[in-house]
């Protein structure tokens, strides 16, 4: 039996990322629902928002569900209580030291995941006790890796060095990057930017229409002297190109990046001023659909890409 | 049939990436001999060079080898004459306008494969009348795309407005990888840092063992606002980043490249201040083998990863 699907409880070895603004209970309980794993991301909640989000979660699915928890972010001590008061049974940590909370949340029996963008934080979340790790590459929407390795070099690098089973994350959104994937060794694939213009997606219908309309060349990884994001082309992202092409520092940065950005974007819908993360393969999505039909065609495709590849005729 | 084995007349799908200073006569027929396309990088050569490097390749083996071409270098109508004159069978065009030149080898019977790194070069090349392109992504060594689509999403992507052959390339120097190549869609795939270090390369021994003990993150995408090149991290492109972080400008960059970069680094072994081309996958390679044993594992791991997928128990 596939590992993660094992860990996890899961019929199909494919989860929907934590997102800031889109995963709340409504896209988690769908995914849930339709046999993957569903990731309610707190990124973006205050604690009693995410508790009314795990509470009406549980209502929507009798499924496991997960909570993702960018370790970096205020309110984290309040969050992980919250967590452990609501029994939640899986936590995706991210943006941060797995050492710090894995223990804790291991303790109560929480399975926890940790994100890595590179072998070193691979090692140490694997140290910390984390029962998986997603390995996230340079293509993948969002908060993003400083060493820039893609999905391809960086699964298996991270397959080579560390036990315990790697979800991969950035790049896939159909059957056939799926199954690229488990080529390269992975035992799963955590997969955003699809499900984020799914139906149940809190996204705003704005950003929605505008990863939709996008096409290659129209993501960038920006702010590369703070925390490096992937990030949609618009008026805000291009004023911090052309800072970053002229050199700007940290401070400037900051000052250009304000306040709630994420926000004004994602769940807002300005498309303009807002700060809009998704992937590279926002260029390949072009239809907003239910998160049980996503999860199904890629499934489908990834069934039918093992077929084709293995009736293939090769010299041996 | 593999329509490239088939196009190109070799047993194997897998083509040895042109690569200045790299891949002369030596690693291009060890390259041919084994089975794959053995192709030899003019990018660095004079006329009278390759000329010498054509005909000693074709006394070294009896099967296919090509000529890569960088279009935009000087010396090309000269080059494309001799290429001609010396009844070269197939050649790689790459960095360059596809339409210029295609019409005239193809003329001549000879098989044109061009290289891009995005859809709109693709479509302009089989515009062009070329037989395949090679589609590289943004791990790749050397020059790059401006888009920086990496391998995993831009093949799909490629694949889906072309209808002529695909080769992958960037990010590709095992078995593995070049399975998730074709699980995306891929008919072959070009392969250059893995074989930079082989044993025929005429890149410096240095440069080999620079190559061997480079880790995670030791490359870098630079001089962007020139043409974007992947190099490995020493003194030269240490000081190109600080330029870059502080928004150094075209003029200041050509200042710093200065001339004959690739040569002092590549071929004469100055691992300070040479320009070091090699693409991410280079933290993985760990040793000098000969082209045919770099070729042979490749594709045992490939034959051996194909059943390994065909043997997963999925739920369908």
């Amino acid at each position: 039996m596939n590992p993660i699907c094992k860990l996890l409880h899961i019929k199909y070895p494919i989860i929907q990322a934590g997102m800031v603004w889109c995963s709340g209970w409504r896209l988690a309980s769908a995914v849930s629902n339709a046999g993957g794993l569903g990731v309610i991301g707190a990124g973006s909640m205050y604690p009693e928002t995410l508790l009314d989000h795990i509470q009406k979660c549980r209502k929507a699915t009798s499924k496991p569900f997960a909570v993702n928890i960018p370790l970096l972010y205020p309110n984290v001590q309040e969050i992980i209580e919250l967590i452990i008061q609501e029994e939640v049974k899986i936590v995706f940590t991210s943006a941060g030291n797995p050492a710090t909370w894995t223990a804790i949340l291991k303790e109560k029996g929480i399975i926890v995941v940790h994100v890595v963008a590179n072998t070193k934080f691979a090692l140490k979340a694997q140290e910390a006790g984390v029962d998986a790790i997603v390995a996230e590459g340079f293509e993948a929407g969002g908060h993003n890796g400083r060493e820039e390795t893609t999905t391809l070099c960086l699964i298996p690098m991270i397959k080579e060095v560390v036990q315990i089973p790697v979800i991969a994350a950035g790049g896939i959104a159909s059957g056939k990057s799926m199954l690229a994937a488990f080529a390269l060794g992975a035992d799963a694939v955590q997969i955003g930017s699809a499900f984020a213009i799914a139906e149940e997606s809190s996204a705003h219908q704005a950003f929605k229409n505008k990863i939709i309309s996008s096409s290659e060349g129209d993501t960038r990884l920006a702010m590369k002297k703070l925390v490096p994001v992937r990030l949609l082309k618009n008026e805000f992202a291009d004023a911090i190109a052309k800072a970053e092409a002229e050199g700007a520092d940290r401070n400037l940065l900051l000052e250009l990046l304000g306040k709630a950005r994420a926000k004004l974007g994602m769940f807002e819908g300005d498309m303009e001023n807002g700060e809009l993360e998704i992937g590279q393969v926002s260029a390949m999505l072009n239809e907003v659909k239910p998160a049980k039909q996503i999860l199904e065609e890629i499934w489908q495709e990834f069934i039918e890409g093992v077929k084709h590849l293995s009736s293939l005729n090769f010299p041996v």
